[in-house]
């Protein structure tokens, strides 16, 4: 229970409770989607987007209410005597009031309609590789974006960009970007260092499967249960594309299985665990308030990759899974050794596809979307020329050049659908997942030790205090200090790749 | 979508506005209240509630919203230019919300949490056969039920007993269900002489399992297929209570499995399937107003007994089951010999447990709840009088008396829950699902010959046609009227167990 309570000034009482039931309403969607993802039959589609939208409707209504924009400028006045959790709350509060109706009804109405066509259109362009198909669609789409951007700039205070990335990484910044990307320019270099190197020793053994289902979703489970997922309080299913949903108390992950290959649905369900962690760990006493949920896409990137990428690509975690896998899988026990495995899992190789790239190829996909989607918003780079420029930063970055736009800027269906200020946060994700594992082990030490054991509870415990337990308390730059002692730092992530891929 | 929606006066097409996104709310809670039962862990509990709340906060809050009633008022008032449908949705409409504003908040709230109270006390009560430990909190619950009845008939314009009846069974009298019970009075000697034919016949052979419950889920769905669901519309899972839950596109029904039994999961499959096309096959244009809703509880109880107990026990369908049966389970194959079928399904067996009640039995429970909930509400017998009230009305209706009041008063949920009223809706249901079916036979010949091949089509097509496709178009009287060419005859159940418990 919020334990200051008793004594909240009344106006921000009353923006609690309305956003108590705001939050509830919410995370009755969060199950519906689930359910849409996980078990609806097909024929429940129009359905369910009749029970979102009257959802969606009710929760919009909320924040859109008068009394709420009053309720606001109230409790803002009588600030001084909030906690400062309370004014922390109120702030995110205000943040999302400004998302929800910064925008005139009739900009939301025209966004949601050309998002609809343009996904349409960009489920047939993609695989013919015709972006001339789907171009005037994303045309005015990026303009109804561009002005969605002015107005919510406006109101928050920066630029129109930074008004997107605010939805996804609330304050951050682009000269904050700016600068931890251009401390990526290792990337190049290490890369082709690490493809030497790989070169030169025998190539991993793949164990030859078929894995069955069963025996991959028992491991996952067993894995799960290793991180500290509670299974009185989650789910572990299986759809098309994997994600983790539900609420705080009842976190849903899901994976998806191929027989050939246990790998993608092992490190796929790893990853997702590591996004539940975060929310199952969430503060309490804040749950149904906005400063009680996680601090934004950066910060849940982080937590996901940090189990995936930190911890279980480690050598210690995976002389703790070759066993495990070798009990599960029977085969070759060559496979099965922790070196293979390492070589397995910590393999380079540069391609066109963002979402099949390796840690170290991934940060430059990541960097070639930032650049176009800033200039885009920016109006400095025309759709027409959108092709072009990606493949010559692809050229520029990774050093190869997309036969198509297949495999070329129709890849990813993020400006699609109208998520323009997504893409930094995958990257930004990486480099904190790296620094906090680091921080993590500088205050805790035997945490490797623990790993190697299948123990995750010293990792765990400090990241409930450092990270989960902080809910929305602190931008993410803030937090990320407080927690490692210094801002992102480009050096940390450096080093990281630098250990695992060179040493 | 509905013809009737461009020419709609102004204050009606706000209406059919509100109330739709009302509906969509609801579905959606529909779909939460399946996940509840089926997929939900534990630790998921209290969230759920906090969704449900929030979500029956908002729903309660478009019903009674102020507007809403000057709505009501303002199209009453234009009705003579809505067509019959929309007439009947207004009414169901304004039946909605009397039942959702005629009461006091202070009330619903109080009731709200005695009933909470009385459930976990109910909960301890019913192993330990231990009235006295319930009924102080039962007398607060009927105390604010009664007060609740008063409340609802002042604006119904009907008795307290009918106002709850109303909630389940809207527009039922109590001189309806007397003079349809009044006509019940042939059981006790029927059952007598159906227990005298049986003990003559060699009792039934029981296979003696164990069936896998993969065996017997395969061929539920098999029978659901048959019957009618679509399963792109619609899903089978296990749940501790079987129901018939979601919503009209997307319907899911539940059972669960005895490895010891197959009878207990396939009857129970059938019964629910039966709710299920009900559901689906509600008038399709009125899909998110009230007048589209199932007519009330007796007709939805009518289309499971319907499907359960008039077809899938009857020699048609039993020789239709058979080969399946021996197909499924192989093992001795004189149990699966259709007689033997008939001989396990039809045999009566009176007891103190409704729900384990065979068909002839049954109604005599009803009959007894009925009646001591009649005189409870009235306040003509005193909650300190039920146990021995109940113990004289089973000696009188079936001949037994209950031990104790475990397998007596404490049984069933309903009363503990506030839910006084709805036991008539049993045998209601079961008089018209006799009715109905011979109707539908009389009407269309081939169905009995259609249901020997396992063909549902015929019976099902006229089904859709005179009950589910009419929603709440008319009331059940006259829906039963319409559809059998005459209201509920006693003589028609009768001649129906005469048939298959006496010929």
């Amino acid at each position: 229970m919020n334990l200051a309570l008793a004594n909240r000034p009344p106006a921000y009482a009353e923006l609690e409770r309305r956003f108590h039931r705001w939050s509830a309403l919410k995370d009755g969607r969060a199950v519906l989607d689930w359910d849409t993802a996980v078990m609806m039959p097909d024929g429940g589609a129009e359905a369910r987007s009749e029970q979102m939208a009257a959802l969606d409707v009710v929760c919009h209504g909320i924040l859109a209410d008068p009394a709420l924009a009053e309720l606001l400028d109230r409790a803002g006045e009588g600030a001084a005597d909030l906690d400062a959790w309370q004014q922390a709350n109120l702030a995110e509060m205000r943040r999302l009031w400004i998302h929800a109706t910064a925008l005139a009804p009739d900009l939301v109405e025209a966004l949601a309609k050309s998002v609809g066509r343009c996904e349409t259109l960009w489920r047939k362009a993609r695989p013919a590789a015709d972006f001339a198909l789907v171009r005037p669609e994303l045309e005015t789409v990026l303009g109804l974006v561009r002005q969605a951007a002015d107005a919510k700039a406006e109101k928050l205070g920066c630029s129109p960009y930074e008004a997107l990335l605010d939805e996804f990484e609330p304050g951050m910044r682009v000269a904050e970007i700016d600068r931890l990307f251009a401390g990526l320019s290792f990337l190049p270099a290490l890369r082709e260092a690490a493809l030497a190197k790989q070169a030169k020793r025998p190539a991993p053994v793949r164990a030859g499967g078929p894995f069955p289902l069963e025996a991959q979703q028992a491991l996952g489970r067993k894995l799960m249960d290793v991180v500290g997922f509670d299974f009185h309080h989650g789910r572990f299913d299986v759809s098309l594309h994997p994600f983790c949903g539900g609420v705080q108390d009842d976190v849903r992950i899901t994976t998806r299985y191929r027989e050939d290959d246990f790998v993608p649905a092992l490190m796929g369900t790893l990853h997702e665990t590591g996004h539940a962690m975060y929310e199952r760990g969430r503060p309490a006493a804040w749950r149904y308030q906005p400063v009680g949920y996680a601090r934004g896409m950066a910060l849940h990137e982080s937590q996901s990759l940090l189990v995936e990428m930190q911890v279980c690509r480690s050598s210690e975690f995976l002389g703790f899974l070759a066993p495990l896998l070798r009990e599960a899988f029977l085969g070759d026990a060559s496979a099965w050794s922790p070196e293979n495995l390492r070589g397995l899992y910590t393999r380079v190789e540069p391609g066109f596809i963002r979402v099949d790239a390796d840690e170290v190829c991934y940060p430059s996909h990541v960097i070639l979307r930032y650049r176009l989607e800033k200039a885009l918003i920016a109006g400095d780079l025309a759709l027409a020329d959108l092709p072009g420029a990606w493949n010559e930063g692809m050229k520029d970055l990774l050093g190869i050049v997309p036969p198509d736009d297949r495999l070329g800027c129709l890849q990813d269906i993020h400006w699609f659908t109208g998520a323009w200020g997504y893409f930094p946060t995958y990257t930004l994700g990486a480099m904190t997942a790296a620094q906090l594992y680091d921080a993590a082990k500088r205050a805790v030490p035997e945490i490797p030790a623990a790993v190697a054991r299948g123990d995750f509870k010293p990792l765990m415990g400090w990241l409930a205090e450092h990270i989960h337990g902080q809910g929305s308390r602190w931008s993410s730059v803030e937090l990320v200090t407080r927690a490692s002692g210094k801002p992102l730092d480009p050096a940390i992530f450096k080093a990281h790749l630098e250990q695992r891929y060179l040493s």
